[in-house]
């Protein structure tokens, strides 16, 4: 399996510069940030965005959307911008960006411009409808748009979880193990025994693991951050080999957006100083919005030394009964009867009853995690 | 993963051309073939020794002992050469290739010399002890070589094979199935959960799988060809989705040379039009000849460009009863007393003593297909 350079996206990581807290000015206004925006804060300030520096000046924003490029042609997928529902004063050209009443950051305002959230929600989730939390969400978010770089004053505010490690952090990290392949996986679900069947076959090839559970704001029926880690800290207790996986939390909001935010995971992963990235069936997917293997495909149309991250696309993987191991359809050759497969849904409902989950689907330790955050 | 061209090794597959029988002449000399001799020259008329068109000259044999390289430069790494305990008469020109009394090829000879079967043993095969197997064989075959191209006048009493597949006939089945990606496992032994592991792991990443058992001579205690080939055909049909496998035989003779011969097995496999080559540990390896790892390394010491094809590089594999699946060393954190492991004399003793192989270690369906052969 060949190395991926492990350049940052663009060329440089593009880690917010810390200065001191700047006085309040007339120029200035506080924005107290909400969760989602944090997210993005936190992605921008640590690099994990770069090449971008800042929140997007409308050429970028057009572009991204339409050509899935930035201005200067670079390849982005998403639009990462600072929107409010309500427009600042026209005098105000700083905005202090504040977590929980703290000045955290400041965005130097140097455009004020529109969102076209029909536009952006039509090419980017391809699709307008409402009932897509991520089309949702921009709608939602306001279309005052302000573009302009960022400077940061305090970290410790916007990074409130445990496991966290920055791109910088990761990457030394990485160098330290004397890794030279490392692939990460994204997930915003429980880790089932399907998850493990894909990070080892991933490790048979590869020399590490970065376990990059996505932590920022997701829809409400998901399950909750702290439990997912805590599922995922007694599967490596108990079935990983400890000295080839990373643990950290990926802090970026969940958009729901598919193929477009694959390709997102993939550039930031790229960042954090990974050479692989899985993707599985409906990666970032949600409801019936995207075809199953549409988040795979739109890597055919990109060229793998621009996207500088090797994807490694999975199959849908359970547990058969007749090969009494976990497997794909990629390795089984067996019917559906045969194979174990459980929805969200049906797992929710069995923790919610009290009920356990077979072994053969999410390991014991895991299904007992699950059952006593159910259960409180 | 990347594909790999698909290009024969040195440029163009090298199949023997077809001419009808040659008359006995005064300068021809019937030699009837052994049966490693019958596997070197399958090997050599179907194309699978591509760019070689018949046995080794002088200058090619010496520069693949010392250089691993044809005096062309093209990489090679061991001697195939026709080799005789006695002299041919000194006008003999052409040499009949007999397989059972029928004359099947032609050398037509253009040098004769002398081999250096310890330089030969020391380079290739890394020690000059007669208990190495391949390393006896050099001795007994002779040191009388001649070298020279061959024609083919008739495959039939060459092929013995059922699942006969020569070069052209894989690269045109892996064309017709759309196969971009194709890795081939080459194996001498019984076929346990352990390869069907590596089977798995490597059908998640490429299209197809070549299973490719070596049929040619191997020691006397080896499992009979016939008996694999038996054992690999019921795991197919329970196990395998078959749509995406491919048996077919391996014609060569086993050379236990180790590095050199893993170099042998990933070249020829390119001549099939393979893009992917698994070589696990000890490969063609036999007793405590090589270190364990020794033929995954040769390969970091060859351009993966003048290799072209790609290696992936398997550890141990084997059952472990915390993980309750079959793991690697790379992928399970449990100690050795949890892995289930048996060496080649375990199970030839169990099967002995008609015993059943353990579920965890072997497929019922090959079990029962190995426990017959031993008690018959």
């Amino acid at each position: 399996m060949t190395t991926t350079s492990m350049r940052p996206h663009g060329g440089t990581l593009q880690s917010a510069p810390r200065t001191s807290h700047r006085p309040r000015s007339s120029h200035a206004q506080s924005v107290e940030l909400s969760k989602r925006q944090i997210a993005d804060l936190e992605m921008l300030v640590t690099g994990a965005y770069s090449p971008l520096n800042g929140y997007m000046v409308s050429a970028d924003y057009r572009s991204t959307i339409i050509e899935m490029r930035l201005d200067n042609g670079t390849l982005w997928p998403m639009p990462i911008v600072f929107a409010l529902p309500e427009p600042l004063a026209l005098h105000v050209e700083e905005v202090h960006l504040s977590v929980r009443g703290i000045h955290v950051a400041t965005l130097f305002i140097t455009e004020r411009y529109r969102a076209d959230p029909e536009v952006e929600a039509e090419h980017v989730y391809g699709t307008t409808s409402l009932d897509h939390p991520g089309v949702k969400a921009i709608y939602e978010q306001g279309s005052y748009l302000y573009g302009g770089h960022v400077e940061l004053h305090a970290i410790e505010p916007i990074v409130r979880h445990t496991h966290y490690l920055s791109p910088e952090q990761t990457r030394r990290a990485f160098q330290e193990r004397g890794w030279r392949t490392i692939v990460a996986f994204q997930t915003r679900n429980p880790v089932h025994r399907a998850h493990e069947y894909l990070h080892k076959v991933a490790l048979e090839s590869v020399d590490g693991l970065l376990l990059h559970p996505l932590v920022g704001a997701t829809k409400e029926d998901d399950v909750p951050a702290e439990v997912r880690m805590e599922a995922y800290k007694v599967l490596l207790e108990n079935y990983y080999p400890t000295d080839r996986v990373i643990l950290g939390v990926y802090p970026a909001a969940m958009r729901y957006g598919g193929p477009r935010e694959a390709v997102l995971h993939a550039l930031s992963r790229k960042n954090y100083g990974c050479t692989h990235f899985i993707v599985g069936r409906d990666h970032a997917g949600v409801g019936s919005f995207y075809d199953t293997y549409a988040a795979q495909r739109i890597f055919d149309g990109i060229d793998p030394a621009e996207l500088g991250i090797e994807i490694l696309r999975f199959e849908h993987s359970f547990y058969c009964t007749r090969c009494e191991q976990v497997v794909s359809l990629r390795t089984c050759p067996h019917g559906g009867s045969e194979h174990l497969t459980l929805s969200g849904t049906k797992v929710r409902e069995l923790l919610r009853q009290g009920q356990e989950l077979p072994k053969e689907f999410s390991r014991p330790e895991v299904a007992e995690v699950l059952r006593r955050a159910y259960q409180s």
